[in-house]
């Protein structure tokens, strides 16, 4: 299977990241920026990099986009530019888009206009900090459903040589343990035998409303 | 236990999604931003919001700054008045401060200032789409560390009616699914004979290197 | 059967025009603008005239613009507020929305979100008044087809007091005149009994060729 | 007779227009314009373009501007340049000279300085627009007089099938079928007997009021 | 014979000179600018002054325009508002207008719309300023035709205490001294006995051959 | 004597009115000017023209801006630059400066700083034009002090064929004709038998008063 | 004798600075300064802060400068005000003028004006800066003339605990010692037997050669 | 021992005069400055001058800055730049950092940076112009404590010929005359016998209380 290849248009702090991170996973990515300084920053850093209007259908079309299999409009504060260069990427065939929204109306022109996925990444990222900031010992979490959640925490002092049988999560908290980590590694679906030491990270699996009693009831130092 | 008290500055879209999330949670939240427009926008959201330049210490110290328990510096890019908000809540003694930072200096810079926990939204959230990306039926993830994951990933067609003991993630490619989640609800720690069904989500834990491995070999539907 | 009520959004040029003119029929026109000197001047001339942002959902709702049976964007030069606007008349359910585009690419987002008829006045007379310099007796056509059009065109000196007989379009040139308007009131269908005087108007159908051969061998002074 | 040769001064939407246009009818066209990148735009389209300032009467006497036959000021909201590039076609002997008006005063600025005609491209498609808006199957028209009209109208479902003697436009509503348009052609002076179809196109010739009659009690659908 | 009222459009320094040298000479003025602090200055100078756009037609009648007998365009830099604002004062009927003009092309246009006079304030007032400059004795001047002058002159200590006599300026240099201006008074036609004083002023008439004649070979103190 | 040589500081419309009729009475003039277009077209029309800050002292310097006879500031609205030209001539011995004013207090700072002569040519323009306006016959005139005037006037049709005993303007009004000027020539110091033409020009001298009551009674044409 | 009265025209960085220093030292200050902020966060440390315009000689007038002994002008960036204000403080009358110059041409305009001294804070305080920067244990110094000084210095370690006749710098460098300064207190011309201890304060007179001396043979602890 | 380094960072007005002066005490500079302009003018008079930010880690590593020995940051008015050019160079390893601060707060953010000294010179350079103002004679002064100072004065003429003992300053006002400084040259510790002429400077030290007490009794003229 061929590798995909990403155009990336709009190189900002978020259009960058995405980039970066996919030159790390290597992939093929294809920046665009109407900043020469930017540009010229990020040219050694990416396959290619160029300065360009996205919102020129000339141009796209000459940076032979049409072949790109999956386009990022990460473009900031300019809607308009980010639905045109939206509209031109679709029209040109790049098979999947996904695009940066600022607001919710953005967010809905960009739905409207075929986009696969928008993402409102200070929003989000938001919301997680958010849970993270009521949530001392919380270090990162899925949301499975509107209910139910995976949450990665770090064990507290008070939990410092205790068996799993011991905290019984399941039965008192209706949660489970599915992994422990620790310097010497990840155990995954450990027993009731496997102690937990502080700093150890424990990876919960329950609903919200048990995961949140878990953590009031047990997981404060004091 | 008291409920914490959260200050946030600086109400764009990454402070004014935490801001409303704290309140989501019911927390009690006092938002502070220079742009009259704004405040107006949130003062029916929070608990208070008001116009004020976060780098006067007079006015921090008149709302009562010093009485929260964490401030959240989420000002977007005035480096300068980040900065000097900073050094005004840790001066006025609120004893968690996080900030948010646009450049690895400007976080450098709030590092040595004593910040508890510098972020970086768009970098961060960069980096999560950029892995969305290349694995298409990956939800959300967890990194436990630089080499486990936890992933949440839709069924694709081709597994769909299998069961576990079919797929057999563990023996195949050393990885399990510890928590399915359809329709009906969530099957915590599912055992072999549980089928899957096409857009059910499976919550996989494992290296990254047999995720990868299972997500290239199983997850295509052709 | 209840008359149609118009909301007209951006009071520029061509958005007044619309407006005052729909007026003039003696329809209800609700105008919007962000600009408050133009509301202020068009206040007395329109049913209703407020000063709102009209990307502003909120806004739009409040002012019942739910309620009304089409919507005209004729917002100048800001493609976002533009594209924005025509969103959420779409949304919320004004039947027919027609918009003024500024640029090809901008009128082909236009008719993705929906609309039902994109507008580019200054293109459209610009084509017009490019035939009418061209054709110095032309007054106004109608491009009936790619090749047939309907003109007027003035009488010149050259035909004054001939008949229609002795013009006789229709076996040289196979074109019809329909209509002959001159001070005395309008010929509808005249004869060929019928002379022309200089300074009449001649309603003419054919084809182009046709009219254009008419035009040159005929209707010169000299 | 040696084709007449152009000069377009100001090439914004407008102007661009026109000069396309006349380029299309196959006329010759120097377009000037003070904006280096339009003009890059449209130096392969136009017979010339040229970046200069078209009120320096040095620049318009060495481009030859007094060669040409028709001037074009087509200069969007610079009022001044605007007035000043006419005073400057005029004296340098350009015959015709035309004019778009952003305003009514400054129209009647062009006007005393002897412009042939002024356009106020912007006014009369709202104009236009209007129009069309409140008879929507009216598709094109040409204002005879105050008070007549030629019309270009679809023909509703209501009326698909049938003759014009059943219409009877004529006794009914004082006005005529002139034309009928359909895929097979056009159809000059039909009889009685022509039978009209759906989604064919009529041209009718009447007074306003007998033609607002008619398409009031007889065009619509329901 | 009713006393003339002016209105003076443009209170800048020009505009103010006018205008107040208008009121020292007893004639009631109407000021006009569209400046608040700059009418707000005059209002206790001039007989009326108001804040106003003088292109807004509206504007000028409401304030009684047409009753003007004189109206004096003294808009300093912007050639469109100058424009439109003579041609509102000549078509509300003010029988006088004088433009102030900022370049020969400004001129030209106000010329073509009917001014009575337009002035170069600058470009005259350098031309005096030269002159005086190359003849340093030179106080004021007239120049009553192409070649001849009258000369304002300060009698240099060469010539103290000669006789007219002695100077002899008729039959030498072919001029007329027509008037002496000393701290005792004016003597108008002084006879060939009155002695010039070093610091008098002489009214000298004649060629501007025969007066630089004069000056060069007799004027220098040395 | 060696001829002057003139630095001009400034050529907007006042400095270079100054430079241009220097040189067309046959005088040597350097132009400074920090606006390169302004230079560029004065360029072929002085000695010299160039672009420089003029208050930058090593530019003055490099000129031989010290070897000039006579220096005219004519910054227009730089009072900043006009203070530090003045002083950087005064300090490199250009014997004369003249510097141009736009307002008293700017004016009280050049003289301070030694400047020769202070003009203030809209303020002085202004004057003039104001008592052209409201003596319509006026032409010209010179005050020779605060009481007594020479007026340059146009003779009205109501004095036509008259002679100036017939006038008498001497023992009627105490002023003088000192000459009479018509297509002819120049009459200097007239008789009583020389007869006044409408059209002619005369040259009164006398008293304000006595002109304007010589104006009042004689010079109406009705 | 009647205590002095400041104005300090200029309320920035150093004007503010000399304003409140001395309202610490018990004199009356008006302060003046055209930005509202500015004077509105000053008005409680002043006698008086009044938000003017300081080039309006009514403003000053009306704010009664004249009986004011000195004025300081702190005008910050603003060459042309700063000139204005320093000739109205002089015209009205203020015995001593200072003010502050961000030039060497400012300057010199400034004491053509009469100005009693010329400031220049961040030259002047670059250095003393300078200094201090190359003799480390520098802390203040005089300059007595070109070659003497008087220095304070802190004791570095090496000459912990020596006394004065030990350290010697009188027969060894030509300079004295003419003050020790201690937590204690000052002792003013210190004994040989006088002890000095690190972190003392000594202060030194002599030649800058032989200070310069000194240091570098005695000062430094390696 | 090798002699120190300097970069200077920031070129205006404080910058470059501790640039200049450092250059002047014979010490090797490196300026920076984002000014072009500023560093062509300054290139000639430091040891290197540069254009660059001084926020790029790369740029101050290529320019080799870890081996400085000391860094000023003396950026006027840009706060952001200021912290983060600090953080650079002690990150860099430049072992003396001091940097200047336009506000109290910018100066706690420097000090919480590792900011060896804070300076803030307009302010402490008002405070020292301050001073003198208030007390005619005083030319410069140290302060040794809170209490105590050294002040430079000059001699009033009523001091004229007095010898020290018949000054006294000593035992009547308990401060010690340490110094003379007249044209003949610096007399150190002077003796009773020593006498003073008007404008010799001497230099005192005492406590405040007592040489103000001294100046108001004694150094006054009348």
């Amino acid at each position: 299977m061929k590798k995909q290849q990403f155009v990336v248009i709009g190189l900002g702090r978020f259009g960058s990241s995405i980039a970066l991170e996919l030159m790390a996973l290597n992939y093929e990515v294809l920046g665009i920026d109407r900043n020469e300084e930017i540009v010229s920053d990020m040219s050694d850093l990416l396959t290619y990099a160029v300065v360009a209007d996205a919102s020129d259908e000339e141009v796209l079309k000459s940076l032979g986009v049409r072949n790109f299999d999956c386009g990022i409009v990460a473009i900031g504060e300019d809607i308009q530019t980010s639905i045109l260069a939206t509209i031109l990427l679709k029209d040109l065939g790049v098979s999947t888009v996904i695009a940066k929204a600022i607001s919710v109306l953005h967010g809905r022109a960009l739905e409207k206009l075929g986009v696969d996925r928008v993402v409102y990444p200070e929003r989000d990222m938001g919301i997680r900090v958010a849970h993270q900031l009521v949530t001392p010992n919380l270090l990162d979490y899925i949301e499975l459903s509107e209910d139910y959640s995976i949450v990665e925490m770090k064990v507290p002092m008070c939990l410092d040589g205790k068996t799993l049988t011991e905290i019984n999560t399941r039965s008192r908290f209706g949660c489970s343990i599915v992994a422990l980590h620790r310097t010497a590694g990840i155990i995954i679906a450990p027993t009731g035998m496997d102690q937990v030491r502080m700093g150890d990270i424990m990876v919960l699996i329950g609903s919200n409303a048990n995961i949140e009693q878990f953590e009031n009831e047990v997981m404060h130092d004091n």
